[in-house]
């Protein structure tokens, strides 16, 4: 008998599952919500941009969750030397201020208060303005940093909260002696490492949200970031030179967490790595499959051989070595707006409740392909993939005097859905083999006419997969392929996941009448978006930039 | 002392109105409903385009109306012998099917319950296929024809209307020895006209609605009428070969209508007019004004002086010398949705009571020009004009996450005044000024922000003449001019119209400041017109078409 237990931190709560690796059965689950500020994150009535969790209370919230799993386990008879591996995932980019010593600097008195020296959640956005500070000095000086990452730096990655934090409370800038990603931080702390200097960084986030590329001998040089701000450059030192996949591991659970936890001393620790890559692994990523994580944005995951990778293309979020899965070229792509452009919709226009949701899908279930005569770009957030622009903006055309809310409703979703075979058809135009799509999050579960829209426009069947331990399992994945590798060698990656991935709950197939619809119809998208997006060929292409010009001089009149 | 008496006739009522024409006072005034059907219009349940009105309940209204002005006219102290002339105006094209005796069918017992023998209500989109096919007919046969009509025959006009009679109902079509326009069928029997060869038929609904045009010869010829089908070419002896302005006397009141009036006999009737080219009039449309008579639609008018006025162009309603003005060229266009597209956005989308255009407007008011980063092409019915194409369809673009319900309705209000905008400017395109524009109508009175914007956008002054009188008074200035000219001879027709128009509850300037924007948004709008709309330089000129290609399949599989 082996197991692993898997802990994946999300926005909300921590979730501790426990799987058999044998079996590939999930034993035993338990959730803890994080306490504190409004669902467990720190908000400022005034700046909504803002976002702060405690570090503290993600230890809290763990030990809760891991043992109510572990008593769990122990009650049907099973014995917790059979666990031996752990693995972790967060979110991310989640920097928190850390003294050398591991502490986290809101465990400190004099900051206990104060949220810059808490974690700064992925979905923090109070760094805008340091963010295209970034992204235009790349775009001047290091163009090849920008072409990992889609060709914008994002106000929630590292660099810029670290930057802004020095901006807004040098003090507590000063105090931190390095910061940490959520994802290192809690497996670290879990293995009772004591000096940061030891905690082996994940690829994951590195290689995504802090500009880190062996190709350029890691993290951003210093004369880049001296450009920012010489504080960023003499951070640099303080933070890693190496990162890692979670194959290797991190390190073994301490006597003070094990005792904590009700667990042996001693058990393996995966590197940690972040949840939307660890969910694709619980989905089951490999080679062929595009994994969609489906929420209020999208999050495209893919995990190519590196023998068969496309090399460095523009186009993707990032081409991360190792991200995904060790040995293979992980690809993130995403759509900026998803789950948030129907919300959109139903609450910002409409002003309804999150019921009606049901109620559109109902009508709009019974439109077939086409027959709204309606057609939208997907852009209301921007473009994320494979434009990368922010600047661009939602469309809806085709409205005649009888056009209904629902019938704008499903053509927002199909524009999601199209906006997706852009992303894939780009993949697939680098010499890259898709079969199959799969979709997992929060929306595919409640909406079959979504899944349905999805596969007939995509032209591929898309399975759904949508058990919420999906990402966990995913952790407890990692942990088997880094454990086994400490004791009698395992066997393939591959097989771990094909192995222990979640089953799906249902595969959508394209309907054949409705494909050939929507390819014509993703024909008059294509068009839209080259004459809207493309900055070389598109006659529209000034279009949305001159709206959001005369928005900001208006703003300044 | 001189007065002279306009009849109105409405969708819903008749309006008669008693006019001092030296001190250009309105006297007294009375509105009569119709009654029967619903609102005095005949529906049916099985058919949502059948709109079919009593024309005898027209002359039983109007004689109630009357009564009641000339009550009023009396009690004052004033004598019916001053009334020296009477002009009329109804709604158009409304024909009615009639006897060579003047009867109208609907008189006759057989065909009293039969909704085919009554006023086909302008509204009636009965005959939408018969318009489809004399559209496509023309573009080949007679492309003339349709050059002086926008491009394409309406199924709300005359031809239209008669064909689908005789589709569906040719026993009533056989009974019909002629049809005439309500705007002759009420003068001519207020005159007592007893031979249906003897009415002066008006060339504003001829013109306008029946494709009469003196450069072809009148109405369209027999070979055309031929291939629509033989019964319309028969029909075309029992119709008319002139038509007139209403300068012209049609007859005078006859003793019949006098006792029923209680008005003496003989009094000068003016030949009849449409109420939207009479309420052009009663606004006061003169050389250099540019009249917009702004309700669900849009109706724009313009007189020019026979010397100054432009050569027949393309990308208007209609062309008709004396159609507006005697000794003038009359300009018709159009936009075929204004109200109809905020009561769209209102009722069908936000599914909101009417009340809501009032909030939504508050809250729009307070937003600049460019805030809301939104840009919408008024195209939901299509573009009457400058394109004329039905198979255009609305777009709304620059959409964010924020968006709200109010910022688009304002940004739809914005299109219709874009669009307003571009008919203005092809006509000064032609060689013709234009100093102001007059908007009258139902919208203007309600909605101060609307006016604004359309100042604010078009950069001229916009006068708003919001007297609901203002088509009766229009008719009661025809009477003026048509009643004078058989007596002592009037001074002009400029003159009566600048003595005796209604004078305008305000003036909207343009901002500067607004304005400067709008110019800006307005260059993006033409973007978006002529790459949507322009079949020879428009790069996306195939996206609606497609779409609605699409949608049409969709609807037969």
């Amino acid at each position: 008998m082996e197991y692993t237990l898997g802990l994946d931190f999300g926005t909300g709560s921590v979730r501790a599952c426990i799987l058999d690796i044998h079996s590939g059965q999930m034993i035993s689950t338990a959730i803890c919500a994080f306490e504190g500020g409004i669902e467990g994150t720190y908000l400022d009535k005034n700046d909504p941009l803002l976002a702060r969790q405690s570090p503290l209370e993600y230890l809290r919230s763990m030990e809760i969750a891991v043992k109510e799993a572990v008593s769990d386990f122990i009650s049907n008879g099973r014995v917790v030397n059979d666990i031996i591996g752990i693995g972790v995932d967060a979110t991310g980019s989640t920097p928190i201020p850390i003294k050398q010593n591991m502490s986290p600097l809101a465990a400190l008195p004099e900051f206990k208060d104060n949220l810059n020296a808490y974690a700064w959640l992925w979905k923090d956005h109070t760094a805008i303005k340091e963010a295209l500070e970034i992204t235009k000095k790349a775009d001047m000086q290091r163009p090849h940093y920008l072409a990992k990452c889609g060709g914008s730096y994002s106000s929630e990655w590292f660099w810029s909260k670290i930057w802004h934090c020095y901006n807004v409370d040098p003090k507590t800038f000063a105090a931190a002696d390095s910061w940490m990603e959520q994802s290192d931080f809690i497996p670290a702390t879990l293995a009772g490492i004591k000096d940061m200097y030891q905690v082996k960084r994940n690829i994951c986030a590195a290689g995504h949200k802090a500009m880190f590329s062996d190709t350029w001998g890691g993290l951003p040089d210093k004369e880049f970031l001296t450009s920012l701000h010489p504080a960023l450059a003499a951070l640099r030192d303080r933070l890693y030179d190496a990162a890692y996949t979670f194959e290797e591991t991190l390190g073994y659970l301490s006597e003070e967490w094990a005792t904590r936890l009700g667990l042996p001393e001693g058990i393996p620790i995966a590197v940690g790595a972040l949840d939307a890559h660890v969910g694709a692994i619980g989905a089951g990523v490999k080679d062929g499959v595009f994994v969609k994580i489906i929420g209020t944005s999208t999050c495209d995951i893919m995990a190519f051989p590196e023998n068969l990778a496309p090399s460095d293309f523009p186009g993707v979020a990032g081409i991360v070595n190792g991200s995904v899965l060790p040995g293979y070229i992980g690809i993130e792509a995403g759509q900026a707006a998803v789950g948030d452009l129907l919300n959109w919709w139903v609450q910002h226009v409409l002003k309804k409740e999150a019921d009606y949701h049901t109620i559109l899908t109902d009508k709009a279930s019974k439109l077939r392909a086409g027959e709204s005569g309606l057609l939208a770009l997907d852009w209301n957030n921007g473009n994320r993939n494979i434009l990368g622009d922010q600047q661009l903006s939602g469309l809806i055309l085709g409205q005649t005097l009888a056009t209904t809310d629902f019938e704008i409703y499903r053509a927002l979703i199909e524009s999601t859905a199209f906006g997706a075979l852009k992303i894939i058809q780009l993949v697939e135009s680098q010499g890259v083999k898709i079969n199959e799509v799969i979709a997992t999050g929060g929306i595919g579960h409640k909406n079959e006419m979504f899944m349905q829209i999805y596969a007939d426009v995509i032209g591929y069947p898309v399975r759904l997969v949508e058990n919420p331990q999906t990402v966990a399992i995913g952790a407890a994945i990692m942990a088997a392929v880094a454990a086994k590798k400490d004791s009698q060698g395992f066997e393939t990656i591959e097989n771990a996941v094909n192995k222990l991935s979640v089953a799906s709950d249902k595969t959508y197939f394209p309907v054949k009448e409705e494909h050939a619809v929507y390819k014509h119809l993703f024909k008059l998208y294509s068009q839209l978006h080259n004459t809207f997006g493309d900055s070389y060929e598109g006659g529209l292409y000034n279009v949305m930039k001159e709206l959001i010009e005369i928005r900001v001089k208006c703003a300044s009149r």
